[in-house]
């Protein structure tokens, strides 16, 4: 199992700092490439190589850059949903980030798009998050860690599959640097990054896990590293076992497969006398 | 010289961070994928590759998932003493750190375990740690960094082994990454890990040093992470030389060996004179 | 496209930090490297591969080493502007910005040098530097990132080139370690840096990029990433496809391409209500 | 010309963080190695491949282990001063750097060493540094970054030789680690950083510089970072044309050296005007 994600978050992440951040023209910028040059750039490479792929869109990004929106629709690719802001939910109040999430269903609407699934921005949901998902009618969420297969979470609104994603299959530690706001601090060689990935996907079939790539248009848009990630999947492709699916086809077949059972998600209690530090 | 050892830690180095982070349902997944998922996955490869272990398990993880740890003592590996809380013993008074110290002996002892040895949370022991090591009845420490083969420390309790573990041997410096609490900052690549714990255990063996292996369940648990470790036991296994045993077999032999002198672990004292900042 | 970049920064972007830092001397001979050594090397690398570079030097080291100027002028490369005081735009006002803009004028006007171009002191320009480009006179900015083409820039004083530079294509970030002020904390293999610069410039070709390499002479200077550089312009001028000009030829291309639209450069508005932190 | 030199801070450096330090066993015990362990395996391998070498040696570290400095001044090699306490010059007063200064030259003069050169501690000299070096009749200073060849400074109390070191050859920036004081948070791979160090020599050796080296026994005296230091060591030794000398002799054969002009220290002065920021 494999797929392959890319959250387009242009300016989003860095104004969810501070809106002061709009003031720096090189942060702005930098971020802008995403939509501007990386998203097509990107719909191309997926072109030749054949393989589907769902782009996580925050509200304010589909906003600001309308046609990235269209040709992401046109090339027939999944559309899901980023939040509005790109705001740390776990930094919400239930109401806010209900209000966000809303406002980003509504953002997508207006392109005709009922997305199907939803990742936390940053991966920081609130416990009641997957709730949410399902209460706005989406099967899936792709947010949280506690494993590397999909499983289902059951909520008072539903059951929701939970597509985890991790740290280690991201770009934004391999390749982000922004000294202000400090998004990054690291470039990594895209000739390294792509040798990990090959290796983490090869030992990942041979574990029966699930390969969920999350790349961002303002960083993996950068030539080299739109290179090196094209190698990432024809290498895998070529090996004839590895499939690249949409995160909606893993939901579905997430939720229609009887070995999964349901549970609730159990937030954590912890005892002020073990822990008296908050 | 090698042990394998395996800090099943889970939550507990991030709820030590403050109570507050047990609201992150990111961070709290990220963390129990290492009993979930990780354990499960390692005591598989331990069998592949016939090798015995020790686990580090805390206290409030034992109580959490006492399923993984049945499946550990089922497997035959060591189970041994790293703190109830992940507290780091450096910050507590004595007396939080005995009654902490209380607490995981208690857990453990719930399942049938009495612990030989113990490793202190974040290998930050107080001066009195193996001191106290001694006065529970256990044969051996793992925490100090003075040397890189084993050696015997007198309390006032007894005399305890200590068998040094370092930084470059532990899987979190290479892979962990987690933004809040900011627990890692970097993601290396498993290749080059695996590359670097081979050359270190072959110059450990021609030094006479002891390989001593830390790795965490929510880190090494991950598919690559998890075939560069046994890489690294599968190459050093076929040198025909090492040995990897667990801890306390080595304190045993520490215990047993007439050239190691027990010496009393001496605090240093510094001048305010020469160091006025406190 | 290529350019080959030099921002001779020496003590200004620590002084920027804060002028208390005059007081370190290994920071100021740490910076002091660059003019001093590293120019003088790398103007002797450039002959021997022959090929033409840009040196952005502030108007506070120009005054400082007037000879190292004369050494540039002398080489026949070109000289632009990268500030006077090395001080971020974006934190200071328009009037402070245009005073900084002025002084770094005639401290190069004093050695006959009408620069043609301007880079923005750690790429942290205002809204309105481009306008202050067109100002000034001068035909092209490299502080932007939302491409990696040249394109134009619509300002209220004219037209001005864009020439987009990159964190990824800059040796800061590779090379630069300086503990107070902490002004970089890594220090890669110049091997590892070659490597990947190869591989950008590679993809580049493919992509029509620009590869906009920037490199200051305090870090590349030294030895062993001189070397790794020389290699990558070897090596990408020996695939007889990819020519390196200065940036000035850049933007005498880009303002006379009928392709290129000018737009004008417009702010990111921020609505307090989606982003209540200021 | 190539110089190898061991700083053996020992506890020194955490302490200079702060001496609340010395209540943290792991920590005291980190940098304990240096001394105990990794400076009779470096004494071992200097002799294995015959190479002289320098020991720059606090006070305090001195006076702690007495039977280090000993077995440092049996085997041969150069004795150095690094400052009594390993506290910064940089944040001392004139007095209070003095007094230092003199402690350093008491406590190694008890066992009969008069040091002929010296390393400011975390090479963070004041601008009167050389002065006071040549005060207490030394030769040399290895504390500035300007160049790397070796230079001389001209001071009241006479002429200095400057070896001038750098980040780039110093162990620290590719192992340390040590959370807390935080004092270093990378591990480099010693295969990546002999590979470094052997380019950077071979670089150098081509450009007729200096290559200065700085290990730390408590960072290098670990097995696979030894090994990798031999190996750097005897690939140069086989070139033929590179030369390990004592910093004692660069000294000698600098200020021997009729090219070499003695110039003053000038501390650069900056305008209050273009740096507002203090």
């Amino acid at each position: 199992m494999a797929a392959l994600t890319f959250d387009v978050d242009a300016e989003s992440p860095v104004l969810a700092e501070g809106r002061r951040h709009a003031e720096s023209a090189m942060a702005m910028t930098h971020q802008a490439f995403g939509p501007k040059v990386g998203v097509p750039r990107i719909l191309q490479m997926l072109k030749d190589v054949g393989q589907p792929a769902t782009f996580f869109i925050p509200g304010v990004t589909a906003e600001r850059y309308p046609q990235m929106v269209e040709q992401v629709l046109e090339s027939g690719h999944e559309i899901a949903h980023h939040s509005h802001t790109h705001r740390q939910a776990v930094h919400l109040t239930l109401d806010e980030e209900r209000r966000d999430f809303d406002l980003a269903m509504k953002a997508l609407g207006r392109f005709g798009i009922t997305p199907k699934g939803h990742r936390a921005a940053m991966w920081q949901p609130s416990w009641q998050t997957p709730s949410l998902v399902a209460e706005f009618g989406l099967k899936y969420d792709s947010s949280l860690m506690d494993s590397d297969t999909p499983y289902l979470i059951e909520t008072e609104s539903g059951t929701v599959a939970e597509l985890p994603p991790h740290w280690s299959l991201d770009d934004w530690e391999q390749y982000a640097f922004l000294p202000e706001p400090r998004l990054g601090e690291i470039i990594q060689s895209p000739t390294i990054v792509a040798d990990m990935w090959i290796n983490e996907i090869d030992a990942m079939r041979r574990h029966g896990s699930l390969f969920m790539l999350t790349c961002h248009p303002f960083l993996t848009g950068r030539a080299g590293r739109l290179e090196a990630l094209r190698k990432v999947i024809e290498t895998a492709a070529d090996w004839g076992d590895v499939r690249f699916t949409t995160c909606e086809s893993l939901a579905d077949a997430a939720l229609a497969d009887p070995a999964l059972v349901p549970a609730p998600l159990v937030p954590i209690t912890v005892s002020e006398d073990l822990y008296p530090d908050y």
